[in-house]
């Protein structure tokens, strides 16, 4: 297969922007009366809906490495992440806002791959690229990513409803994105050491299912909207971050601890495999990793039969209690880490714990 | 005075957050219900109204150049651009979203100014800061700011609704921020032709009028909504890449020719001032400058009259004639220049005439 190389300079922004908006317009939304081509976009709100609206920027260098992520996975995960956040206030993603700066060496396929990959990603959920900036960057790739929604008021979720006495739910499993970014990191070292040979072929046998959820993961958006409609959901939030960090977030908005029981928290065989490959303790993937895309969320004891009725893989993982926020973890072994504030990845310190 | 450099990694990315918070705060709006700490924030549609969303993203080494543009002009500027496109909708912002790229080199203090210049700016009109995402940047500043507002059904105003017969409007006056702009880079040049001397003391004197509409331009946002409450405007859009490139959007938008006259085109007094003092034609500063932040408009001639009785500055500039998309601009020795493309700025391309 030939791979075509052509410069951006070669059709301008205006010719970017014309590519851009015949992609977006495969996809529309009766909510988006004006789209791309004019000062803004124009909306419409369903009557008694309220609007949600939600950003992120990523940046090449620190969010993504473009040795192992292709243009078409950085264009579905961008969207994932955003639409991730739209999941986490069970509401439904209308229109999305793409901004751009782009350098030099790349070039208008790699940029048409990544655009089509987010389109199509977006689109999944009828949610309609409206507009956008594009601008030369003198260095790497920025994205930048607005989405707006909107929800019905009684079934907007909050960080900050948690009561104690509440049930801790967690969607799928966690920790299985990290595992998946150590095999990349693994491969891609092998081949900086051996010279970077044209014929390096890397070792991903039997890692699908973890390469799978750290490169194309799928934001909870249509699980979220079922548990809403059947489920008074005191408080949400999408585990990007790590389990710890996201759920002191729900712990701090609602004044309230959480105890969390190893023993329930779902890692996945293979997430368990590449740890003890790597001689690391899983368990730290699913509680400081991040990039799961899964949801955490508290709802009464009351309501947790009536999860049982519905698609979809939710588990109970521990309890919220009144009390000064905190997150406790109970070790198999017994013994109780006390997390009292974030412990992650922070932009600008570095103090990572894995 | 003492300047403080507190290096960002001193409060890391959540005590920034916290800052941006507090300073958000300040500014209230009663249609944003859930602002800054959530997944996303949670917005109120006025009934009847539309949602209007406009999106820029600013480069550092692109848009703006840190040697002669300080943390709070440019915080200025960012929400000018912005608010400048809700302007030209006719509508009014309710909430600002602001992601950050920020780079080491940029201390507390700077993103501070930053952030309170933009606050303030947007807080004019009410509009808040509701949310927002904050990165690490390896190269550079980068401002990512989406704005949603909204306006009115009949009231909107599309670049698309030219009509032949229109008369084309112009507020303020077109090239002064052009004209600012070649006094700053002369100084810079003059500065590092010296050796960049610790006492160096560029000369703005008498230059005033342009810096400041360079460097401090305003929005029409109330100007434009004035104009829409009295006189049913059928195309608008501001000016921010020069008057050719942005005549030429409504003219291709609409299918219609504009036809204008450089004996009515506003030009201040400084701006042919230092048209002169460079040898070159003050026009071009408006016809290709960008940055003015103005409003073209076209109204029917019907509605002409109405425009005496508003407050503000507001000329007619030339005629809206059917035809194929085209501007053309009579000059005052009577030869025309006509345009049949955009002219002016595009990333990745650099034709500019200037």
């Amino acid at each position: 297969m030939e791979i075509k190389f052509t410069p951006i300079s070669n059709v301008g922004e205006f010719g970017l922007i014309e590519k851009f908006s015949s992609t977006a317009l495969r996809f529309s939304n009766p909510n988006v009366i004006q789209t791309i081509g004019d000062d803004a976009a124009i909306l419409k709100t369903t009557a008694d809906k309220l609007t949600v609206v939600t950003t992120d920027i990523l940046i090449q260098g620190v969010h993504f490495d473009m040795s192992y992520t292709s243009m078409r996975h950085l264009g579905r995960k961008a969207a994932v992440a955003n639409l991730s956040d739209i999941a986490a206030m069970s509401a439904l993603p209308t229109a999305a806002f793409v901004s751009l700066g782009i350098h030099s060496n790349l070039s208008v396929e790699m940029i048409e791959e990544f655009y089509d990959a987010l389109a199509d990603e977006l689109g999944k959920y009828q949610c309609v690229i409206a507009g956008g900036d594009t601008s030369a960057s003198p260095v790497g790739f920025v994205v930048s990513i607005t989405i707006v929604g909107e929800v019905e008021p009684d079934r907007r979720v909050l960080r900050s409803g948690a009561k104690g006495g509440d049930v801790v739910c967690v969607t799928g499993d966690l920790g299985r994105s990290h595992a998946g970014l150590k095999i990349l990191q693994r491969e891609k070292n092998r081949y900086v050491e051996a010279g970077q040979p044209a014929d390096f072929s890397p070792n991903f046998d039997g890692y699908d299912d973890a390469l799978q959820k750290h490169l194309l993961p799928e934001a909870r958006v249509t699980l979220s909207r079922n548990l809403s409609e059947k489920i008074r959901l005191h408080s949400m939030i999408d585990v990007s971050d790590g389990l710890v960090s996201d759920m002191m977030h729900i712990c701090k908005a609602s004044g309230v601890a959480a105890e969390l029981d190893e023993e329930f928290i779902p890692i996945d065989p293979i997430t368990r495999k590449i740890g003890d490959e790597f001689k690391e303790d899983p368990l730290r993937y699913a509680l400081y990793g991040g990039e799961d895309y899964e949801l955490v969320f508290t709802i009464s004891e009351e309501d947790f039969s009536k999860l049982y009725s519905l698609e979809g893989n939710v588990r109970a993982i521990g309890r919220v209690k009144a009390g000064d926020p905190k997150v406790s973890i109970k070790r198999a072994d017994g013994k109780v880490e006390v997390y009292n504030d974030f412990p992650s990845y922070q932009h600008f310190k570095r103090q990572s714990r894995l």
